[in-house]
């Protein structure tokens, strides 16, 4: 189960327009879904200035992962503590966080989603809630109802649908987010917002999944964790996390697909999302995926590819189409993994590979990496360590002026 | 033993030269001295382009603590397998790490030790090798052995001696490092190099400390040890751990003073090196110091201080004079330690304090916490947690674009 999904083409910016992935069965039959094309869901949103408003009803099984962070959002709050495997909705709002809200921040995560329970004649523990945006300020209740009673008569099913709903809950996300698998005869889409290297505002990472396939809520708890943990957790942003962090996963049950088929899918979408959120990534130039080989086990691969993708000093040498293989080789050895000199190390890019370094001795090849690197805008490093059947991979981006522009610029 | 020194005034750069800090003991002395004025110490050193030698002679007890990175270089694995607590010379050369560099660079600086002891007449044992600069190329031995011929001849006691010794183990700091406290009747001097930050080529931090307190060697390392942990690894960098760091104690032993007052000389002489370096981070505008109060325990206050210090958000906010105090929750959060929304937060600078939040509640001062950081080149940041009596902090510098620019555009 932990094979690293193949590659699919991010191409997502055509012209400066959003293209919705066209993913690739294995017959080769191109089709074209968004989680909204899933029978049962339906969905819509707006956005109005900074602030939006999106609803999903959708009648399933459910499953949830959430920020670490110890300091959780009311939102979050509210769902931990109420949705239990069954959901009947969710509601999300852009623009404000309902994070460090205290009483009231929970009191007003709990009317939203008294609002869409309400509606579809449910226990408002069936609705998931979820929020963005700044924090350390109250949510605009009347807002909300605004927008609400504008969204809620346009549900409907498709890809507009999928669409509105996308772009209702983006922040400083600078295009939406979808993207859908075939797992036999079911389908796994999923919409996320996030801008990889954390938006000024903390950057919630949100993702919504959705699939017609039918398992039970703790079997679908299970498959999202190690998904997670394989996708958004290896997508390495500036290491801040969230207080409003959340990947759900909806089960409208109505297709029976084997747990591999269905295991696999998910995290090719869970995948695609966190690339999109790393090349979306605040003033992200490069999508650097790090993939090390020859770790002792697969978790001291992953730990290591992380730390890679982690290093300030890589990122910037990737901004600067510099192979400084020094560094990637000085966070090996502080990544807290067995590693000694006798390393392997290449970098790929579009289809081509320069080999930096051969079982410890370097190449010399320098000058041809950097001429690959600066032909390309995704930048793949592969380590081999040498040390065992280990394999990892980690996501990230690099670290540009632009970053440092968007976040020290904002203003509270 | 845990106190945090009192605050030195850094202003080393004064018209853009540099200026040896004046430590003024209890009675309000102003008294003047360099490692090098410490009865028993000589030292020199050259520096020609981007290559240096340096030398300290210096008979007496040792104490190091170096690298925790897995990949270690050269002079550091000669260290850890020859210094025994017994030392007679250091010598340091600049401009190449020897890091990366396997056999042949582990006889390079067994021939730099030699090389040294030869003429002092004391096994290689005896004499403690360090390096900085660029990793994975062959030390030059005749350019070393060049520079030794020149530097040797010269050493010498006094300031002049110790600038030339700080000058020639400098590679991207901007200024020499020298910082000099009273113990008793004793002195605990030491000089640095390293430019908080992480310079382009893993920017080494070198400290090399001497005292004329008589302390054992299982004393001085001990005492080192803990000195260390609550300053040069408080100091947050960008994470990265160079291959090289190495921190030497050395104690001539001429003189008696207690344990107590030759402790808080040494914290105090760690700390301030340190803050230089921090200060001297590429890019740095401002030093930051990030203080943590009424945490369960000191662990968890310097864990979370560390972590304030470490956020890319909270770095780059105090570069844009932001006090964005949603940043330093988001990081208390997920710095792994017990905290809630109870926090009380003050920026303070130059004596004037401005309090954001207290006990979890929005002060609404944000404006003129921000009018204080455009005034100031130093920014504390003080938290108080409510949960106990645990103290810590962290040093560290903001993230500008000069950072991002320094580490682009460097090239191999």
């Amino acid at each position: 189960m932990h094979d690293r999904p193949k590659s699919v083409s991010l191409d997502i910016l055509k012209n400066g327009k959003v293209q919705i992935l066209v993913a690739v069965n294995r017959k080769g039959v191109d089709w074209l879904k968004t989680f909204a094309d899933i029978e049962g869901v339906k969905c819509w949103g707006v956005k109005e200035g900074k602030n939006g408003l999106g609803i999903v009803v959708c009648k399933g099984k459910a499953a949830a992962v959430y920020t670490t962070n110890r300091i959780k959002a009311a939102p979050v709050l509210y769902n931990m503590s109420s949705l239990k495997g069954e959901i009947e909705g969710i509601i999300v709002n852009s623009g404000n966080a309902n994070a460090f809200t205290g009483k009231k921040g929970l009191e007003n995560a709990k009317m939203m989603a008294e609002m869409l329970a309400d509606r579809l004649g449910c226990d408002s523990t069936k609705i998931a809630v979820a929020s963005t945006g700044v924090i350390g300020r109250q949510l605009d209740m009347k807002l909300i109802e605004m927008m609400f009673n504008e969204v809620y008569p346009k549900l409907s099913a498709g890809r507009e649908a999928a669409e509105a709903f996308a772009t209702a809950i983006m922040t400083t996300d600078r295009f939406p987010k979808l993207y859908s698998a075939k797992a036999g005869d079911a389908v796994v889409a999923g919409v996320a917002k996030g801008a990889g290297m954390m938006a000024p505002n903390m950057a919630t990472m949100l993702a919504f999944i959705f699939t017609d396939a039918d398992f039970r809520p703790d079997e679908l708890q299970e498959m999202l964790k190690e998904a997670a943990d394989r996708s958004f957790n290896v997508t390495v942003v500036d290491g801040d996390t969230s207080t409003n962090d959340m990947v759900l996963l909806v089960s409208t049950g109505r297709r029976k697909v084997d747990r591999k088929t269905f295991y696999n899918a998910l995290l090719d979408v869970c995948v695609n999302l966190a690339k999109m959120m790393a090349r979306d990534g605040e003033g992200a130039t490069k999508l650097m995926e790090v993939v090390v080989k020859g770790a002792k086990n697969s978790e001291e691969a992953f730990k290591a590819a992380k730390t890679v993708a982690s290093s300030l000093l890589v990122k910037t040498a990737v901004f600067g189409n510099d192979p400084n293989w020094g560094r990637i080789i000085a966070a090996l050895g502080y990544s807290g993994i067995e590693v000694d000199e006798d390393i392997t190390l290449d970098f790929v890019s579009d289809g081509r590979t320069v080999r930096l370094l051969e079982k410890g001795v370097a190449t010399g090849k320098e000058g041809e990496a950097g001429e690959l690197m600066k032909k390309s805008s995704e930048i793949r490093i592969v380590v081999d360590l040498h040390k065992g059947g280990g394999e990892g991979y980690a996501f990230g981006c690099d670290l540009t002026y632009d970053y440092v522009r968007l976040n020290a610029e904002y203003t509270t």
